[in-house]
């Protein structure tokens, strides 16, 4: 195993570190427990947005700490999820007296503890709401969940729901609007190649010369069949199609596209992929009104790259448009 | 090879007709020759800033193609130079009547090809200065160099002289600020895994398990030596050494440090990068002022990082803070 590291169990601790001395005007990285807050936290009146769950997936969460999406975000060990103990102190930090909103992709031990978590917070007087994200369309229950996964529409769910809190609705509002986003938004992914766990030491799977993996989880977990190589458009169709059929969409909506790397993957393969999927959505009578590509929900250094398809309606376009200023995500400020 | 491709020979144009379907609204994408403009170039009385380069180091140099960068970028095949048939057109495009200045870095063929459109553009009357980035301290010449290469230090020329030719410097003076940044800039890189150029097939260079190579290139060609694998704060504490012996920094110096991915490097880890990175430089009396971390001139899918390490003054402190607006670098618009 070859990573730019230091020692595999210390990864977290002084990546995060790193990541709040480049980041220091917009973040407070608190340590023992670990989390993440902005740096104005917590923001009088507006309801606080948290978010969490495994590390290795970075950006995802706390590159998106920061004004117009999340005001806390807490880390857990490589692909293992954060504590109730680091949960309940990132909520109580960001409560502006409007209360919080818990986004929780679906793994059960995320879920867990985000409940323990939002049960503790509300026993000291935090009110409290849970946006789940499940928009894997891969696999229904899993090695880490039952039912599907939540992956690339984690970060969509927390821009929008972070405008709408940054706009100044209540804290039903918010969460209503989060999901309102899980609800119109599905996900595929795939590998190319596996990652390392740094504790691990070993690639999680093994992948043949010729082979790769359709529906893969963001933690190298199996998803619906490993078949054989193929070109950026035959894999582009293939995701596309499953989260088509999914998404059930109608002629002429708009949609948030949204092509995300791996982590191991350039820049320029992602365009490839991106290219083909506009391509085929404009030509089966959807409009593609806003766009992301780049990596933003990772599997530390995995190759491959997931598609995500959000149904847009105009209040999602106002608030995907609203300014925001974190590490990962900036416009407009 | 596993790549997101189709065809290795169309990747190049693939990627960026996928590039403009993402960012249509911001660029305009030139085929036949291929070149890329902003969508409102030229932009009437400013000085056109042009760059490029061989592919492949995505979101290098198209992805700084917009207000406050770049006005044309012109990228060649995977690893070479773009040439004269393009740079010409791409010049001439986004000349709005003040001259256009070429940012170009020091490899043998940029510098030949841009040379020669120069004169050709000057000849069709477009008054042309250009700015030659030679940043990296690993080695004197190269497999492709007369002189030191020009890397990371590319893409702090390409913002800080595109903010003076926002604020309307004339084209004197835009190349002025874009050779004073590049006389103050110095970086070094480093590789952990090679990366497989489409149309080869095979790896450019191969390390063993244990081996890592110190000041590499951005094509992955050879750089000072290879040496058994070191921690990230073994591996920081050489590269930033060769950078500020050369630097020669004083007390209390102010610096833009920035820590780049070579593509196929987590995030996780160049933080931890730039954990021991900013934490020697406040130990040796430096202030660490402005900072970019993540992949923003890479090879490929290499494994590695790079470290430049930029001598601030005020203005090009007020030039890298005022706004962009491009597909990989946005603030305050």
């Amino acid at each position: 195993m070859k990573k730019l590291i230091n020692d595999p169990r210390a990864v977290v601790d002084e990546s995060v570190e790193g990541f709040g001395l480049a980041y220091g005007d917009l973040v407070t990285v608190h340590t023992d427990p670990l989390f993440i807050t902005r740096a104005d936290a917590p923001v009088k009146g507006k309801v606080g947005l948290v978010s969490g769950g495994g590390s290795g997936h970075e950006p995802l969460h706390a590159g998106y700490v920061g004004k117009g999406m999340l005001d806390a975000a807490v880390p857990g060990a490589v692909f293992t999820s954060p504590t109730p103990d680091q949960i309940i102190p990132a909520t109580l930090a960001v409560d502006g007296g409007a209360g919080v909103v818990h986004i929780v992709k679906n793994y059960t031990g995320d879920v867990l503890n985000f409940e323990t978590a939002a049960e503790m917070a509300q026993a000291e007087g935090v009110e409290v709401r849970t946006v789940l994200v499940n928009d894997d369309v891969a696999v229904e229950d899993s090695l880490y969940t039952a039912g599907r996964r939540g992956v690339g529409g984690t970060v969509l769910v927390e821009k929008i729901a972070g405008a709408a809190a940054d706009r100044g609705d209540n804290l039903d509002a918010v969460a209503a609007i989060g999901s309102r986003v899980n609800a119109n938004v599905r996900s595929m992914g795939m590998a190319l190649a596996a990652c390392t766990v740094p504790h691990a030491g070993v690639p999680s799977f093994e992948l043949a010369e010729d082979e790769i993996e359709i529906g893969i989880g963001i933690h190298g977990e199996p998803g619906r069949h490993r078949i054989p190589m193929e070109n950026a458009d035959g894999i582009t169709d293939r995701l596309l199609e499953a989260i088509l059929t999914d998404l059930s969409l109608n002629q002429g909506e708009k949609v948030l596209l949204f092509v995300n790397g791996m982590g191991g993957t350039p820049l320029s393969e992602l365009y490839i992929v991106y290219r083909r999927a506009a391509k085929v959505l404009a030509e089966k009578g959807f409009t593609v009104e806003r766009s992301l590509v780049g990596n933003y929900i990772t599997a530390i250094e995995m190759q491959g790259c997931s598609i995500t398809v959000l149904r847009l309606d105009d209040e999602m376009i106002q608030l995907w448009d609203a300014p925001v200023h974190t590490p990962a995500l900036r416009w407009g400020i």
